[in-house]
């Protein structure tokens, strides 16, 4: 599995470890490769919805990740990366020992980039498919941390 | 404004507080009126993205759940809802003293809802609409808690 | 009901008569106000799925071109629009004597603009909403024809 | 390449004939595989934007009528398909001799399938990634023809 060069794993392990959302879910960064990022969301009571599932926000919320930084991995240096919107299908209910979800860029543009969203529910040896979107980000110039 | 009935309202709030992620996150049920209910999510560091802004991930979170209540209030006792799947496009950086979510029904099937939905930030008086996006709902029998 | 400019109007019939797709559904300019374009389609057998009913293709066509066109509305001369992306939902067997499409613009930004989509099918005097939509677009500098 | 059933193309084919729209398109079908379906749609006046290219709305229908089509290709007889929503990015410019839509089915449940959706641009033995969406689609008691 190709890795991105040590300079963009640094840019985007800086810019994750700065996402509050992610550290209080449980998330983190699994691989991160040229223009393919993955995370890792552990099951616990915290992230679930009614039935004891992980919830559909908590699931759109690490895809949605892992397309910005799959983008933001073809990005140049000194710029920054914006979800314009994203489209989700809930496949199936999601459980397991926890969530990967996978974003991969489709589409490489100049100004606008489109991923592809796959979230994986894996318990033991067994993957599951329970989610799948679509996903375009604009690439901005880096703004100063507020 | 409308309220839904004692027995629909005390429904979706039972629900809220079997959803771990809502309660993680800190969002509270604000509306519960037939067809639409809003919540509200405080800003906090533990909801951010890179730049301080409210994550999408977040903003998304509330506006599956306002919109998924929503179509909740119309569907008979005994019955469950679930997100087929949702569009959100995400309009302006989210910032303020918290997101309010909007779900409201725009059409209402015997097997299929579909939902509007609307995230707004507020500052003291200034409201700003920050995300819009559009939810398909299934309603199922409901299931035994697990 | 507002009016767009001589000018606006000019560009944007210019431009219609050019897609040859729309003149040849029988598709036809309406209403061209200010961030919000309507589109008619009368109904007619080249325009149908298996069922006789309006083809989801065909409601598209027109809730697509209505929104591009009220982005254009907005767009400074010598700029040209492009859809980027777009989600709609199909909530009804669509008939009729015509659909009538609307196109509004939600968002409207230096690069990217966001529309709201709606079709209505026209029975008489009945007016049903049969598709929902959002969509996004972008400006671009005018091309030259091909 | 795998084939449908006899039965299964049969199906497919009588009700792609009786679709008015793909016939005033042009547009043929070119692949009935269980699963997925390719339509293909040859470049001509009738199905272009203003700038010559092909309308968003002509790929888009195809690329709605392959997805529903290989949605019906697991479908028992006596039943029929209606597209839910869909939502597709358009990625490039379609220009070239003609579009190939293919249909590919992600997931096929008892009342929904989700289908991925592509569209090529193929010009000589170039081909090209244009539009990439996703679509859900219900099944339904078979209707009696209009």
């Amino acid at each position: 599995m190709d890795e991105a060069s040590a300079e963009v794993q640094g840019r985007v392990r800086d810019s994750f470890e700065r996402q509050g959302l992610m550290h209080h879910l449980g998330a983190r960064l699994a691989v991160i490769a040229p223009g393919r990022v993955h995370i890792v969301l552990p099951s616990r009571p915290e992230v679930t919805q009614q039935h004891g599932y992980f919830h559909a926000g908590a699931t759109s919320s690490i895809a949605d990740s892992a397309g910005g930084y799959a983008a933001f991995t073809l990005f140049p240096e000194e710029s920054s990366v914006l979800t314009v919107e994203y489209k989700i299908n809930l496949l199936a209910p999601a459980e397991g020992d926890h969530l990967e979800a996978v974003g991969t860029v489709l589409k490489s543009g100049r100004t606008l980039t489109v991923c592809q969203l796959e979230v994986f529910s894996v318990q033991g040896s067994r993957r599951t498919l329970v989610a799948t979107g679509q996903q375009t980000l604009i690439q901005v110039a880096a703004r100063p941390e507020r």
